[in-house]
């Protein structure tokens, strides 16, 4: 049909989801850390798909294991732990020149019983997801931080006005609604960061918090201008941040018509609606930030 | 076929997940109330069913709407608001004798910047989901309080000896293990209780903190031990609880071998597995407590 | 606070979600039997629960071997494999007084591959999950098949008029509609049949194309009407069924209104809601049907 | 902190899954379409974002309105539906210079009842969710038709040898296993294609036919060749597809040891694994294909 040649382009496998905890135990006072791991190799695998010949399929079940194995010597953060299996799958392998390696991370609190912080006893933290991304593609290294399924709403202080109009515009305008979502951001560390010099777990709760800070700050016009708000807080904050992409749901809240009940209401009573949602993407980052796709590729929902 | 007729049997109807967000803004510090309600009538609904005479069948929509004009008038709690609705529907049509009426409630935490709470700006804690449930059948009021999804963990003081072995048993014992479990637990007030006489939102911030605590508290011997201890704490803390049901994952965590790498795992590294897991169900409950089991129909998971 | 002692009542446990698939290969042609199997056992566990005596704790990983050994010989149909279950358990175990167990199986069809049925290669057929429950208390067995997520449509012949119109009401009403439901259905066996005697897999279908052949047939004034006509309609020809209980969701179709566009819509463009929706719950039962409440609890949504 | 300015990067911005089912019912054979769409609009945003100035801001309600009021005039395909989006869009309004559109589209079936096809009563299809994405970059438009959820399952014909073992290899060789993967492809026509010329639906439908079949056919060394072959065969057939990306699971089926129950176990009795699981990703294409990567940008899962 076609004169071209079928080949094979980008590809990458590996094990997805490994979930591992790792408790701490050196002393009474138990420390956890809890994960699930995708780790993925890119490199000379043609003629696994081409051929069926495995010499080259480092097996999904071995990376698993080196997952489990590196645990044991401890996680310390998410991005510490991906950078050392991203190091050691790389170094280990010469026809693996590079790969993906992902990490969500849960948070878990401490049980308050009688009064104090137990020693063993957790309680899992919902409010937030972490996210760790790191792709290796030959020299080059890109580390992205994150979270996602950070819930929150403004109850005034929002408002939508002066779009434009066309024929399929039905939209009344406010100056005063709820706004809510949940927010996803991901944050890419500057290219050529020393990362042994990152704290990455302060880093990250500095972060979360300037971005629950800059939702509060200004009256918003449009969940545009807040996403961008929050965004320069921690770009101004944070220099070892270079971009910062969000994804975030505009999750309607519709004001319920009372009046056919004999009743007002004043922005007190709303649908909490499903679908559909407004969708809002967008990066904020620096001019002189070194442009990284790749690194990018396969996150879902980020432009 | 059979000489036996064709009848009607159980049944209710009603407008399920109705989300209502309520915002009290009388002064500038708001407060959010956010709920899914079910409604669900039962009664006089034959000529329904049998002849799609549909004179009895209070539309769910009117259902929906009565769940929002109510919260015009506020929430308090979801207990107080399930009561009022089911007060609602049974007085005002002759052939509603009963019903159902449900609520998931989800907690919002003020947003902290710049080292206070903010008035307006709440973030999702999602730690827990609180529920509440209310059937009235005739004269009878049954009200159960409950939370579901409170992940809790151990990373030692539990263990699992002394169980018997068959054929098919080939699970070595283990003196220290990881505990973990999603409770989800239903208390239902005593039987003839004046409902308006308790603070529901106290009781059960009480209730939760008990249920935390009696996790924390022995070495366990079995998930069930656990459980046990932990409604007995419930009851007796709490005069107008009659009974409390659990229905309990046993969320498994293997210990991963690391011995093939030539590495020790003294309790460090595990894999945390999803199905399948165990499954424990009990009610604990006072001797003298009033049989209710038409309260629990229909409640997933709780025997 | 109160002079009742706190006791235990009911309880059953066991592992939750054991999913087993088995290949029958005596020939080239190979059947597929893909289940997800749950045990819980019943009987004297006082004390596991009050003193951590594990000594009557069946462990559930005992429970879990069980199963797959069974596998060995062969599935047949999920309420066969469930009767040997609970015949083993109930045998095996003096403090085992009953149990309940059950059963999800998925279906999978064969690939079409070059005109003709593949032998060993299968597509999941997401069209419905089949269930079944088995509950044995003493001497009492209970035995119930079902089915959940069959997603029905009718674009026409549905109305809803008639109804009562208080304050709160505001629907108009309708003579054609979309009326779409998840039909999830569960009929349980007269008691004290006789199973040996019953091809579950044939029965199965066929109660399954009568519920669809049901849901078709006549104009619907409600959705209870067509509820009660699919049930009556299975009854009529199984006279090995005693009662079938429904829970379906009125998964609401909005008509879009175009006129602002200056676009009729004569039923034609319509918004899928998600929630809230109507959920409609009822038994179609024999006037003469052994009443058997035990057998129902714990199933989500029936009441 | 840094001398950069801090920018607005790459965005877009729209309402996502928005459900609209379409009844064409010009004779008494009714026809469904089903789809859920999402439209992104990209172009010049930035006063939105940096001042909060909406007057560039197409509502995403307006958004909204237009797929359905363009539904009034029916679907026909999601990727002709999609199309005709874009091109209103970006006709529209002078500032939208390009954006994406994307639906996922069900398959209703006709319930047979009384032995033939009904007219206007539907079952639906669970076995695979069609997907459609189309994005517009200024002059340059791509268009991606896809699918996903189809589940397959081979019970013999595939195994897994001759992989490096290092020291964290613990698996061991097979040559017989069940390989099982939910497929999702996602495949991209030709750059400059005349897409008034191309039947979606058949094409889609054949796509389909020929994944299946590719599935079945060789004797599997890996998930990788299975992959490349069904990539091949589609590529082979479909002049018009210039490359196809698989992201698929490798759904482990683990043989259970019924050793120590006395049972041997020849490939009869599988556990089905749920995490982690084998990710294999890859792309077959022509040699000649036109780059596209910002085609797939957003993409979950394909790199």
């Amino acid at each position: 049909m076609s004169s071209s040649n079928i080949i094979l382009g980008h590809n990458q496998y590996g094990k997805a989801e490994v979930r591992v905890v790792k408790i701490t135990r050196d002393t009474d006072r138990h420390e956890i850390e809890d994960l699930n791991v995708t780790s993925q190799l890119r490199g000379d695998f043609e003629a696994a798909h081409l051929e069926g010949d495995n010499a080259h399929v480092v097996a999904t079940d071995t990376q698993k294991n080196t997952i489990y194995a590196f645990a044991r010597e401890g996680v310390g953060s998410p991005e510490a732990f991906l950078l050392r299996l991203g190091e050691h799958f790389t170094s280990s392998f010469d026809w693996v020149t590079g790969g993906r390696w992902e990490a969500e991370s849960y948070t878990w609190d401490r049980i308050q019983a009688h009064g104090s912080e137990h020693d063993h006893s957790f309680v899992r933290n919902g409010q937030e997801v972490r996210t760790a991304v790191l792709v290796r593609d030959g020299a080059a290294t890109h580390l992205i931080s994150g979270l996602k399924d950070l819930t929150v709403l403004k109850s005034t202080q929002s408002g939508f006005v002066g779009y434009p109009k066309d024929k399929y515009t039905t939209l009344p305008e406010t100056t005063d609604r709820i706004l809510a979502t949940d927010v996803s951001a991901r944050w890419r560390f500057k290219t050529g960061t020393d990362f042994s010099t990152l704290d990455f777990n302060k880093s990250y709760e500095d972060v979360k918090g300037l971005l629950l800070e800059g939702f509060t700050e200004k009256y918003s016009h449009a969940l545009q201008q807040t996403l961008f708000d929050m965004g320069t807080k921690v770009l101004e904050a944070h220099s070892e941040i270079d971009e910062i992409k969000f994804s975030m749901p505009n999750k309607h809240h519709f004001l319920v018509d009372l009046s056919p009940f004999g009743l007002d209401n004043p922005n007190e009573v709303f649908f909490a609606a499903d679908r559909p949602y407004g969708l809002i993407e967008a990066t904020v980052q620096r001019d002189d930030a070194t442009p990284a796709d790749i690194a990018w590729s396969g996150i879902a929902g980020f432009c």
